[in-house]
This record gives structure tokens, C-alpha cells and sequence, in this order.
């Protein structure tokens, strides 16, 4: 009988094994795709790309048995040769071949250069090449941030006692209702795509006391903008045992703080490689709502149309106002008007019109929405009522309130948006792995 | 201006606060549910659920302001008192009230015995009243397991160099065909429920070798069974540059070392309230497909009705065989009938009835799918002909092969049939939060 036991000990070197270590003279076996050919005459530099990055490989003629020219940008191959110190290669080494093993061929010439450093192509031809335009090494670098960022949510969370829970997609009543739900059939019962997973957190909460999510959501807008996507990626976390709203915002405050530090510490290649400044989160500003619009309006001059909605170009305004006075990338807008939230928000007890809840913005752009929510039964009867909804589909998400919630509150972060924010993308197609817009269902 | 900074120290403790130091005799301020209440004539036990498990607080009448009747399971509150050690609590200790602050309280009584050890109801009642029925310390512990698969094989990926990518589950096209696909209009488009994330996580392995998902995956399938579920946590990886389609079930045999090893250490208290003992994992027996039927008729004096298929029956005979004769909970079964397998499995180059896959069993079930594909261009469009289908709304995924893909493969696993049989559980529900099947889409 055969056994599984344990992964073989690798006999290729990866870059951090080449470069760990006195591999200086050794003779050494590798793997990659070849992401560039570049021919000197005498010698040919074939780069290999590899998962941790690029590799310069010294190929002469009449020394592996292969021609230069069966050599293909695309071929996967497993070579050896001796490996030496050469400072203008990338991570300063090369490895001088003198065995070649091609894996796999490709059919086709590469349809776009993605050896090259900067991928000029429009947005929409990259988006038509994805599978392959995310090849490129600054391209796929943005999607190592984004994985950094996911990490350290989600460790954050965790040195926070939170719980990760995993609540379904499919569901039978969109969570704040609205049009801009996706629609499918169920077995003949009508069901959603959820929009967010509202209710399934706060329920969890009354389970775990702090429990996170990070899974896609499904928003119907028929938005084509650079900032809406119909399906992406929302960071969600609740918390009970709450004193304040601030409590929520502190949590989230040392989510950047940390998640910060692990992409300086972890991501260091992918940062620099994208030219990426951090941005500061030492300490955010927080302004009320009716405020940043007076503040916004003041000092550049506008005029307010409508004091109970914040425009794009407000949020571009008291982002500049904070950075200008405070060198502030990111700001904390509170105490939103309580016609513009959901009916689950909790209202401010001081005025009625503002709720307990804020927006995080960052460089110009809302990436977080947030707040307290309404914990007793009755009040959020009495709020359903007044609005003029029904609780028909809610029984399951009134029945935790009708057994008793703690005080509680969260946030939800898209995190397409952050990364795009702090990659200083214009749009944030670039940030997403595979976007799903209006007219896009593939690739 | 005011600014968030950072998280502001609780005056609040939790457990592991109370039991870390020297606490005994001091004053403490602790918050939390309300789980059951003993009146004992002359004290009462009001015992508090909080995240980390269940506190004992001693109540006596004339000292808090309250009266017993005052309270009631479901409230949440936030107490003070004298912590003192008493063996016959849970976790050896006991706070002793003077003064409480009720912070919420349920509008009716627990519909059933939450502050039980075990509840005593049916699957049925449990699922619909799963909102309040997961406050049951068990029923939550449970979820507790569950976060604990799903970090263990993140971090063990992460460990092997493999990068976190998120794919879309709204899709043009379903990635394996069939007739189980939930379909949704898509702004007048015909879209699909990702099934998996095949295509997608097989084009990353271009760009980064080594990728992996945790995420939902659908399935409309007609199956009212305790091991089908129409939604589900699908955990995939996805390898580049392997030899053999054993370096997969080597792979999948590290993350199950490690996870057991993580399960014993972090989550030692569920295992144990559960009454867990974690499998042996040191090795896991492997055996062909057409072999385990042998054996398992063989021994089990049974006939083989289908050569190429594997009966739920005989996956449990399967794995009783190696039970008995190996005392193995795990078993791979490799080899897989060509024909049972999707079009881009690879073949085996000594016999093309069979491919080079497998699938991992674990007490009687199938909870893993996974094998090399199929990595050259021309012989997948071969394959794709030979079969009669279309490669229509496939020229994404053909892409990546058109421009060259390194020998790959790996697996996908259920998250909730990993957990149902880890907990020797009879029904998949059990070990899913908010499960969907044919008839439940709530809550």
C-alpha cells in the first residue's frame, strides 16, 4: 500500500532560496515561463518569471541542445545551470544554463508585451486579455496588495477576538431592499443575490459577540462609473458590547494602522515595485456630516444644494479640505442624515434627524459605511412602521432582536475601492481580479 | 478637530482577562447575555454568555438595586463585582454581583432551551430558529471548528509560497457544464452561479504558479440528501510546475497535518466540549479506483455493478475497508474512470480510460475532487471535440493555454462536509450556519 505522508522535498530553487544562503558558483535546477527573450549576440538573457519574481538566465548557443530560436516567450520550462552574482540582473543573480527542459509550448505569440515594465495598453484591451495582461509583473503585483490587505483585516480581527463566519449569497429578501438587487430562480421560489451580509452579521453577533466576514456582494446599479462594480469583494465586521459609534471606528482605525505595517513589512517588493506612498493613519479626522459640508462649501467657495446627501464632488472636497489642513488622506464623516440610512441605523439621541453612523473616505472617495445599529425590538418595529415597510421576510432577522441583542454596530469596506485608493488607480477595473460591469460578464 | 487614534482600552474583562493574573478578590466590571439563571433561594447563579465561553455571577437580593425577577435569560447586561475562585463553576471562577446595568432586553422568552448542554430538538426546529438556536455554546462551537479549517488551510497555503485570489460568481458560462446551474438575468444578459472556480483559479496559476479560494460556491442540484447543499464553501487550490498529481495529494496532506495541529491548539476548548477526537494524519492510505472496488467487493462479498462509477455505498465500504485493515479515517482514491471526469482532466499516458486524478474519502465521503488538468492547447480543443461540446464562451479560458501554461493541477474541498464528518455529524445542515437547500432559503 502506497501512503501519503508529507510534500517531497522540491528539487528546483525558488528566488528567495537562490538568493538565501552562499548559492553563489552552485549549480542549480529551476522552473518558470519564459516572460522575456532578450537576444545579445553571443548570449541570449532568457528572464523566466517566477511566482516570487523575475530570474535572468544566460543561454549560449551549442551548450543545452536547444536553438534560441525554439525558445518562445510563454514556454514553461525546468532548467539548470550554475548560478552566479550579476548585479545589473534582477535581485542581482543570474543563472548561466547549461540544461534546458521545456515543459509546455504555447500556440501563439503573446497578443500583448506583458515581459515589458508598463503594460501600454488601454484599460479595455487589458480587461478583454485578462487572463494573460495579469502576467505582466505590475499588474499582478496590484492583486498581492489586495491579497495583503484581505490578511490583515482578517489578523487584525482575529488579535480582536472576532469570529469569521460565512453566511449564504442566495437569499430570500435583499437585506435593505431597494431595486438594485439581482433576481434568480430557486426551485421555483423567487430568491436575491445579497447585496451585503447585514443581517447574517448582526444575527452572529448575538452569537459570537464580534464576528467578520470578507466574500463577494452583488449590487444590480446600473452605474457605469469608475467606482461601481456589480459584484465585489466587502470586508464586513459587527461588534457588540459597544459604548459608542467611535468604538467602531477606533476598531477600524487599527485595521489600517496594522495592515499598513504588514504591507510595508510583507509586501515591500509589491510596494515599491507599484511606487505606492502609505498613507498615514497614525490618526484620522472625524467631521459630522452637516459640518464637512459647511467646512467643504466655506473654503472652496460652493454652494449646498441638498444638506441630506453628500455628491461625489463633496467627498472630493472635504477630502482636499482635510488633506490641505491636516495632511489627512483619510477622513471620518459621522452623524449622517437619517433619511439617507438604512432603518436598522440608530438614531442620535440628541437630534433625530442624524444617525449614529459615518462614512470613511479616503483621497476623495467613500470606501467604508458604517454605524450603530438599533438594538431593541420595539424601536425597530416602530422604525419599520414609520417608514412604511414591511417586516414580511424579516421574521428570521426580527427574531433576534425579539430574544435580545447587545448594543452593536459595524462597518462594511469595499475592498476593490481601497486598493485602488491607495494604488492611485483611476478606475477600479484595475483593482479587480475579473470585473463585473454593465457590459461585462467575462473574462 | 477630534481624531481616531487608536482602540480605547475596555474597562470591560473577558474571560481569559479574568483567569490570566491575579484577579481573586478583585473588583471587576464584565459584560454580557444573560444564558440561564438559577434561583437558589437565597443567591441566585445568573450565568453570562460571553464570546470566550460562560461566567458564573453570584445574585443576592438587596445588593444590585435589582430584583431576580428584574432579570431574564436574553438580556444583556454589564455587571460588577468581586471575582473569587469556586471550583463547581465553569472555568474555576465566579463574580459576585454589586452592581449591574441591564444594557438590553429581549422582548419574550427563549422559544427554546438555549442555556441547555444539548439541545434537544430536531434538525427542523434547530434550522428554523438558527438566528437564536446558534447561542447554544455547543451549537456555536461547532462554527468555532469550522473557522478553524479555514484558517489552517489558508495559512498553510500561505506557508507553501500560494497567493489568495478572489473570483467571480456571477459568470457567463457555468465552468463544467451540466444541468445544475442556478441562472440569473444579467442586465438582459443570461448569466450563471459560479459552480467553481475552476476556470478562474486554473488562469491565475499563469500568473502567480500557486493560488488558492475560499469561497461560496452554487450547485441547483435536486438532491434532498444530509450531504447536498445548493450553496457551500468551496476550499480550492490550484498548483503550478508539479511532476505528478501526487505533489496535489501531498499538498492537501500537509494542510490536513497542520490543521489537526492548529484545531488542537486553538481550538482545544470546542474540541473538547464537543467531545472531538481529531484523525490520524500521518498517512493517508492511496489506492487506484479500480482497486478499492476490488477490495471493498472482495471483502465485503459484493458485487461491482458499474465499473466506472463509485456508489455512495461503496464509498463507505471503501473507506470501512481501510478503517479496518489500516485503521485509516482518510482515504485517496486515485485513477478516476475517464469518463466520470470533466473534460479537462488529464489523462493517464498509460491507459486513457483513466485519468490522473483522484478524490480524498474521509469516514465513508467524498469531501475532496482534484488532479492534474490538461495544460496543452491542441489537446484540449481535441478533448473538447471528442467529447461533442462547444468552445463557445470558453475563449478566456482557452486563452491562457493558447499563450502557455505550466503542467498544473489541485482540488477543491467542502468546508462543511470536512466539518460534518470531523464532528461525526449525520447531516451536512448541522455544520453549515445558514444552510440552503431544495426547500430553505431562510433564514
Amino acid at each position: 500500500m502506497e501512503f501519503m505522508k508529507e510534500i517531497a522535498p522540491k528539487n528546483t530553487c525558488e528566488i528567495s532560496d537562490l538568493l538565501s544562503g552562499d548559492m553563489v558558483d552552485a549549480e542549480v535546477k529551476v522552473n518558470g515561463a519564459i516572460h522575456s527573450i532578450r537576444d545579445m549576440g553571443e548570449v541570449a538573457f532568457v528572464i523566466l518569471r517566477k511566482r516570487e519574481g523575475l530570474l535572468q538566465c544566460v543561454f549560449e548557443e551549442n551548450v543545452t541542445g536547444y536553438d534560441l530560436k525554439d525558445l518562445k516567450e510563454g514556454c514553461t520550462l525546468e532548467v539548470q545551470g550554475v548560478m552566479k552574482e550579476e548585479q545589473r540582473a534582477p535581485n542581482g543573480i543570474e543563472v548561466r544554463l547549461n540544461e534546458i527542459k521545456v515543459l509546455s509550448e504555447p500556440e501563439a505569440p503573446m497578443p500583448i508585451p506583458i515581459g515589458k515594465w508598463k503594460l501600454n495598453t488601454s484599460l479595455e484591451t487589458k480587461l478583454s486579455l485578462r487572463p494573460v495582461a495579469l502576467r505582466n509583473i505590475r499588474e499582478r503585483a496590484k492583486f498581492k496588495i489586495q491579497e495583503g490587505i484581505v490578511r490583515g483585516f482578517r489578523d487584525f480581527l482575529f488579535s480582536q477576538d472576532f469570529t469569521e463566519i460565512r453566511t449564504p449569497k442566495i437569499t430570500a429578501k435583499g437585506a435593505e431592499g431597494g431595486s438594485n438587487i439581482f433576481k434568480l430562480d430557486y426551485f421555483s421560489k423567487k430568491a436575491v443575490l445579497a447585496q451585503s451580509p447585514q443581517f447574517y452579521k448582526q444575527t452572529m453577533v448575538g452569537v459570537f459577540d464580534r464576528v467578520f466576514e470578507t466574500a463577494p456582494v452583488f449590487r444590480a446599479e446600473k452605474h457605469n462609473t469608475t467606482r461601481h462594480l456589480n459584484e465585489y469583494t466587502s470586508l464586513d465586521f459587527e461588534m457588540g458590547y459597544i459604548d459608542d459609534f467611535r468604538d467602531i471606528m477606533a476598531m477600524e482605525t487599527g485595521f489600517l494602522q496594522y495592515t499598513m505595517e504588514l504591507l510595508k513589512k510583507d509586501y515591500a517588493k509589491e510596494i515599491k515595485m507599484l511606487d505606492v506612498t502609505l498613507p498615514k493613519v497614525d490618526q484620522i479626522p472625524t467631521v459630522r456630516f452637516d459640518e464637512a459640508k459647511e467646512l467643504a462649501a466655506g473654503k472652496y467657495n460652493r454652494k449646498i444644494k441638498n444638506p441630506y446627501d453628500l455628491e461625489p464632488e463633496e467627498e472630493v472636497l472635504i477630502s482636499r479640505y482635510f488633506k490641505e489642513e491636516y495632511n489627512a488622506d483619510f477622513v471620518f464623516v459621522t452623524h449622517y442624515p437619517t433619511k439617507k440610512r438604512p432603518f436598522y441605523a440608530m438614531e442620535d439621541p440628541q437630534d433625530s434627524r442624524f444617525t449614529l453612523s459615518f462614512d470613511l473616505l479616503f483621497k476623495g472617495m467613500e470606501i467604508t459605511t458604517g454605524g450603530q445599529r438599533i438594538h431593541d425590538y420595539q424601536t425597530l418595529l416602530d422604525k419599520i412602521e414609520q417608514r412604511g415597510m414591511t417586516t414580511e421576510g424579516m421574521e428570521s432577522y426580527l427574531m433576534i432582536f425579539k430574544y435580545g441583542m447587545p448594543p452593536h454596530g459595524g462597518l462594511g469596506l469595499g475592498l476593490e475601492r481601497l486598493t485602488m485608493k491607495l494604488l492611485d488607480e483611476q478606475n477600479v477595473r484595475e483593482t479587480t481580479l475579473f470585473p463585473r460591469d454593465l457590459s461585462r460578464l467575462e473574462p
